[in-house]
């Protein structure tokens, strides 16, 4: 068995999921919303985001983690608080002495839709069909959701290469 | 007696710079450059970027932190990676439970140099004209004792004008 931490960053807010796997057959463990609030200076704001995310690796012991890898946001000062909220998610995951596993949009997309260029509803309603009985606490924590997902899909890929090589 | 720590962040070379001020008097203290292998995966060099700059505030114990409030590199992905770091910069510095200065580089380069548009010798020249018998460890750690100076220019004009308004 293997838990899988999903995550999808963002300052205002960042979805988390967390998934087990047994071989093939994935299962809900938790999924949520770390939230900050804009009214605060930016130092709080990554604090608290910190603070979440330590809560979250602490109750759910992920052995590994993913993040989306987003390159651009619309402008600069957007990609420039997307990329603040990012190294707090990927400091967090690598504190543990966790690798993390860094996944663009359409690998996402198409590892758990099908095809590259899905849309949020799509995403949404494959999660909750691979993941029967989940109750999903936003679009952010459903992008988290796909992001574990689609690290569980390509592990169990190369474990599956691994022992047809061997 | 007030002890300043500017930073200028960067992913591969992040400056640091301490300054004490007394009044309107300033002295350099230390400064460096904190520096992640670009061999690493980004994990791994957030964590020891943290670990540097834990180590930086450890040794120094500033009252104050300042950092440049840089909006945009040339392209998106230099842009994330900045922002990156610079997340980790003000994570470190909020966590001591200090309130992090954010000033434009042509604020700094004003207050520092006397005019919006100066370049990186105009800065080295003025920062050692400022701080006399400073050795700079780079071009790096010379940005963040001028984002100090700055800082410490701010504050003494904020107590002076506290002062008579009393």
């Amino acid at each position: 068995m293997m838990r899988v931490l999903g995550i999808d960053p963002g300052l205002r807010q960042t979805g988390w999921g967390v998934i087990a796997c047994v071989g093939n057959r994935v299962s809900h463990v938790a999924n949520g919303v770390c939230k900050t609030p804009a009214a605060d200076d930016l130092g709080t704001r990554l604090v608290s985001l910190f603070d979440q995310l330590e809560a979250v690796m602490a109750a759910h012991a992920p052995e590994a983690v993913a993040v989306e890898q987003t390159f651009v946001n619309k402008d600069g000062a957007g990609t420039l608080k997307l990329g603040q909220a990012r190294g707090i998610a990927m400091l967090v995951a690598a504190r543990s002495g966790l690798r993390v596993g860094e996944y663009a949009p359409n690998a996402v997309k198409k590892s758990v839709v099908g095809v590259g260029h899905a849309d949020k509803r799509q995403i949404d309603h494959m999660v909750r069909l691979q993941l029967p009985g989940v109750v999903i606490a936003g679009p952010d924590a459903a992008d988290a959701l796909a992001i574990a997902l689609c690290h569980a899909f390509h592990a169990g890929s190369r474990a599956a290469q691994a022992r047809a090589s061997a």
